[in-house]
C-alpha cells in the first residue's frame, strides 16, 4: 500500500517519468492558511540545486493543489497536489533496460511486477515520489507551530567534516553514503503507544520508505548495546520530567518523555555510481561490465535532511490528532 | 493500537501481574495442525531459564487456547490464547511506587494515563506481552516451513564473546546491552512494496515494539553510510538474482531479492540495574538515591533472540499471504 | 477480520461450544470507573431469559475481565472480557451434522474453511459471540452519558403488536422475522464524514454485523423512494439545525445533524424453525426431509435491540473519540 | 477518511466546482490492459445525458491517467485518474449560500468544518465525486469477467413503470426517489466473513458512500421481518449448494454462498427539488420562502445503477484478491 497515517493520512502516487507524482493528505484540520508558496522552502531543500554533490536536475517542483483548499484555507477534505514531469530524459535510462542497475529495484520490480512497472528513470520506485512527502511535511510542521524538527547530515562517507568526505567521493569518481541525525524538540509528553505503535516503531515504518535508508537507531543507538545500565538509564531531575542525560532519545516506553527526540539514519551511497561496475545482462544471460549515464547524486543523503523532518512531521502530526493535541478545526 | 498485520494480525493485551496476558491472531489460514506443545519450543526459549545472566523467574509460560482451534486444527477463525500469571511479587514492585524507574515507563505511562495504568511489574508495558507475540510467531513458522529464520545474540556489552560480556556486568554488579542479528534463507522474491510496506518498514516497525530495541539496521547497515557506491552495490550474477556480495541484505526497494535477509538490531541494558541509582521521588518531588530490587536479567538481549524471530515470521506470513505464497486454506 | 473501529476498536472471538467467547476493546479510554457489573443490566438483556419467545439457555453469561482494568478504572489499555461457555448440548447439534441446516453458515463455512470449521451450534457463527459485543457497547454507553441509545422491537411478523405477532409464530410452530427501530438523542453536530465514513456507512456496516439482519434504513428509509422532494426534504428552522420533519433521521451528507438519529432493521425469523423442512444430506448428497432439535428462540428479533444499541454506542464513541468530543483520559 | 478497501483500495479526492475530481486506485493487479475509452461506457451511463430526468450538464467527462499506466498496462503501482471540471457555473449555488439548503450537506459542513468547506455545487459532497468510484468499478469489473453485475432501477416515485414515476414528478414539478437493485452472478463460493467483514457489512458501508441513499436490503430484505423461518430458509439442492429459493439473496453468514447475490436500496428524491420551499436563513436567522435554481435531477436513481454497480464491483474484487481468486500479477 502507498498509504501511511491513522488520521493524518498521506497516499503517494506517480512516476518519475510519468504525468507526475503526488500526494493525496486525507485528515488535515480544517482552517489552516496554505497555499503553494507555504511548500517551497522545503521543496526547494529537497532539490538541493546548488549543493555540491546532487544533481542537476530542476524539476521545476512547483505544486499544483488540485482539491481540499479553498479560499486559501483547507477545508478538511482531501488536498491532493500534483508535480508534473518536465525537462526528462528516458533515452538516458532505456539504455541500460537489459541490465538491472545493481543497487536498485530493477531486478526485483521485474520479478514481482512481471515486467508491467515503468522502468524509466527508477518509475515509481524514484525518489522523485518524496517531492509529495516534503509538501505533506511542510504542511503537517504548519500545524506545530511550537513544535521544532531539525534534520542534518552529520557525516559523508564516514568523515564529520562533509566537505571532505564529498571530495573522497569525487576523487574516487564513486557515489558515498551519510548519516543524518534529526532532532525535535517542543513535544508533548504523551505521544506513542507501548509496542506497534510505539514512536520508534511509527517513525521508524515511515524513515525507511526513504528510498536509501538503511539503518534506524534512536537516542544512543547502537552504542547503547556497549553500555551498562546505569549508564544508559538517564536520570529524571524533576516533576517536568526532564532528564539529566538523553540516551532514550526522548522516547521511552515507546512514548515521548517531553525531552529532544533524538534519531539518526544510516543512508546508503547513492547506486548509480560513476564508476564502471560488473553486474547481469537479463538478454545474454551473462554478466558484463557497464557504466550507468544520466544525473545522479554522489550522495543522496544530502538531499534528505528535509525528507527525513518531513516523515517526522508526519508522524508527529498523526499522533497528535490522536490525542487530541491538535484540533479537527484550527 | 495494540494491533498488528493486514491479513495475519496480531492483537496482543494482558498486564505483568494481571490475571494473564494473550493475543489474540486473526487471519490464519483454517487447516493449520496446532496444538499448545508445538508452541512450547519457542517459549521455552523466551523464558531462557537456565541461561546465564536471565532472571530465574518460572512463569509456567503454558499457552491455553481459547478459541480459534478446533480437533486439532485451526479453524481460519481468531486463536486466542492466554498466559495465565503466577508466581507473581508485586510487593518488589510497589515499593519503588514513589520513584519512576529510570530507562523504564514508569513516568510517561503517569503522565500520559492520568495515574490509571496498572503499574505493578510494568504492567502492559512488561516484556511478559512477548509472551504472545512468541507463540504467534511460532504458528507463522508452521505456515512456512521452506523458510528458515534464525536470529542470534552477536554481542554482549560490545564483546563478540558473549560470554564475556556477560562476566564484565556480573563483575560491575550492572546489567549490559547486546546485538542480536537475524538471517532469513528460503525467502521467495517479491515480498514487500516501495515506500511504506517496505520490507525494512514493515519489520522496523514491529522490531522496535520489542520492549529496549534502540536500533535497526539492514544488510550493511549504518556502515553502508561509509562506503563508496561501487563497493555497496550488489552484483547479480545469475537469473536467480543471486548477487556476489549481500550489502543488501537480501532487499532492494523495499522488496525481498531472494538473497539471504539479514538485519541486525541494537538492545538497550536492562533498565533495571542492581547498581544504585539516582533519581526523581515524586511524591517529595527531589531525586535521591535508590536501589531496584526484584527478579532481572543481567542482559535482556539473551532471551530476544526467540521473541526477533517471531516478529519476523508475523511479518513475512503477512506478506505471504498478501502476495498468495501461503493458501487461505491449508 | 473480526476487528471493528478505529480508536474505539473492538476484536471478537470464541465459539458457541468451545471454550469461551469474548472480546478486546481497544482504544478505551484511561480512566473510566468499571467492574464486570456495570455490563450486567445489558447482558440480561441479551439473555432474553424470561422473554416469551427466546431460548431458555441461561449461560450465566458473566464478564470476565482479563485485562485493561485496574483498580476498578479503565487503564488505557486493550480490555479483554471472555464469557465461559457451560450448559452446552453439542449432541443436539452433531446429529444435524451431515444435513447443513438451510439458513444457516453450516455450507459455506464448510466450503471456505474446506472443514475445519467448529459446526458445534454454529461455532464462530453463532448469535453467542454478541454478548461480547454488547459488553463493548455498555462501556460505549458509559463513555456518553448525555446520549441516549433505546432500540425496540416495532413489529414481529409483521404485527405491530408483537405478542400476536408471537402467537402466531406459536399457532403456526415455526418461527418469524421482526423489525427493530433505533433512537438516538443528544448527539453533537458534525459526527460522520461524507462517503466511506458516513455514520450510515459505518453504523451499517456493523448492523450487519448482527447475525439474521437482512435490510438497514436511516429516517424514512426506503418509503422515501416514493416521495417528492419537497415532502422529504427538512427544513430547517433555526440556529441549532432543528428541523420540522426529520425524514433525514437524523444525518445529511453522511454527518449527524443534531437532531434525532433514527435507523430501523430487519430481522429474519429463527432459521432454526422448529418445523420440518428439505434440504440436502451431503452424505448421502441427496434431499431429505428432517427437523431441527436443540433450543431456538421463536423471534431472533427479541433479543437484538440491545446488540443494536451496543453497536450503535460503539460507533458513536469511535466517531465521538476522532472528533475529539470524548477525552483520551478522563 | 476518504479511503476503502483492503487490498484493493479506493481513495477519493475534488470537489464539484474546484479544479477536479478524482481517485487514486491502489493494489490493482500488474498486467491489466487499461485505457481511458475501456471506462467511457460506464462514464456515460453515470452522465446519462439523454435521459428523461437527469441533468443536462455536459461535464466532459474524460479520464485523465496521472499514474499506474504504462505501455498501456496497469503496474501495479496506484493509479491516479482526474476528471477536469469544466462547464460550471458556481454563481448559481452562491445566490442560495445564505440558505442551507435542506436535505443537502451544508448546515452539517459549515458546522463541522467551521466555514471553511468549498460550499460551491456542495463541494467534496457533491455526486460529481462518483466518476472517480465510476473509473475504479470499471477497472475492478475488468478483473473479474467471469462475474456479471447488473444494476437497474425498478421502480420511480412509488411506479415500477419507471415512465409513470417520472411524469408524476414532472407533472408536480418535483423531484422524486427510486429503487435499485443489484444481481451478480458468476461468484465462487466463500467471499466475505461473518460479523464486520461480511458482504452484507462491507457492501452496505459502500452502498451508504453514495450520497442519496437512505436504506438496503439483501435477498427478502426488509419482507423477511414478516416470514416464517419455514418460508424464508432457502432449501439447498445438490453439492453445488444451489438453492431452491433465494431468499438469502446469496449470502449466508456473511459469505456468498454462489447463487445470485441480490441487494436493493432505496434512494431519496433529489434534494434540490424546483418547488419553492422554506427554510432557514442563517443571516437574517429567520425561515423564509425560496427556490433552488440550477440544473438538477428530477430523480438521482437514475444515474446510480452504474455508481451502485462500480461499488459491488469495488467489493467484490477487493474480497476476490483476499481469497486469493484474483491474482496480483494478470
Amino acid at each position: 500500500m502507498n498509504s501511511f497515517g491513522r488520521i493524518f493520512r498521506i497516499s503517494i502516487f506517480g512516476e518519475s517519468h510519468g504525468e507526475c507524482v503526488g500526494i493525496t493528505i486525507d485528515g488535515c484540520p480544517a482552517g489552516l492558511a496554505l497555499s503553494p508558496e507555504d511548500l517551497l522552502p522545503d521543496l526547494e531543500r529537497r532539490k538541493g540545486g546548488k549543493q555540491k554533490g546532487t544533481t542537476p536536475r530542476q524539476e521545476d517542483d512547483f505544486p499544483i493543489f488540485k482539491s481540499g483548499v479553498f479560499n486559501g484555507k483547507t477545508t478538511g477534505f482531501p488536498i491532493t497536489i500534483l508535480f508534473e514531469n518536465k525537462n526528462i530524459r528516458s533515452e538516458d535510462y532505456s539504455k541500460q533496460r537489459s541490465i538491472p542497475r545493481p543497487g536498485h529495484a530493477d531486478w526485483v520490480a521485474h520479478q514481482k511486477f512481471g515486467g508491467n512497472e515503468d522502468y524509466r528513470g527508477g518509475g515509481h520506485f524514484s525518489a522523485r515520489l518524496t517531492a509529495g512527502i516534503v509538501a505533506a511535511g511542510a504542511i503537517a510542521k504548519m500545524l506545530m507551530k511550537e513544535v521544532s524538527i531539525i534534520a542534518e547530515v552529520t557525516a559523508v562517507g564516514g568523515e564529520a567534516d562533509i566537505e571532505k568526505g564529498l571530495q573522497k567521493a569525487i576523487n574516487a569518481k564513486d557515489s558515498v553514503g551519510g548519516i543524518i541525525e534529526c532532532r525535535v524538540n517542543g513535544l508533548p509528553v504523551g505521544l506513542g503507544e507501548p509496542y506497534f505503535d510505539s514512536i520508534e516503531s511509527v517513525l521508524s515504518q515511515i524513515v525507511f520508505a526513504i528510498p536509501a535508508v538503511r539503518g534506524v537507531e534512536f537516542g544512543t543507538g547502537f552504542a547503547a548495546a556497549r553500555m551498562f545500565g546505569s549508564e544508559h538509564n538517564d536520570s529524571i531531575q524533576n516533576m517536568k520530567g526532564e532528564t539529566k542525560t538523553n540516551h532514550a532519545g526522548g522516547v521511552v516506553g515507546g512514548i515521548s518523555n517531553g525531552n529532544e527526540l533524538v534519531f539518526r539514519l544510516a543512508v546508503k551511497p547513492t547506486s548509480s555510481t560513476p564508476k564502471e561496475q560488473n553486474s547481469l545482462n537479463w538478454d545474454t544471460k551473462q554478466t558484463e561490465d557497464f557504466s550507468i549515464k544520466g544525473r545522479h547524486d554522489l550522495c543522496v543523503a544530502l538531499r534528505a535532511p528535509v525528507i527525513v523532518e518531513a516523515v517526522t512531521a508526519i508522524v508527529l502530526a498523526d499522533f497528535m490528532l490522536l490525542e487530541q493535541k491538535i484540533k479537527r478545526v484550527l
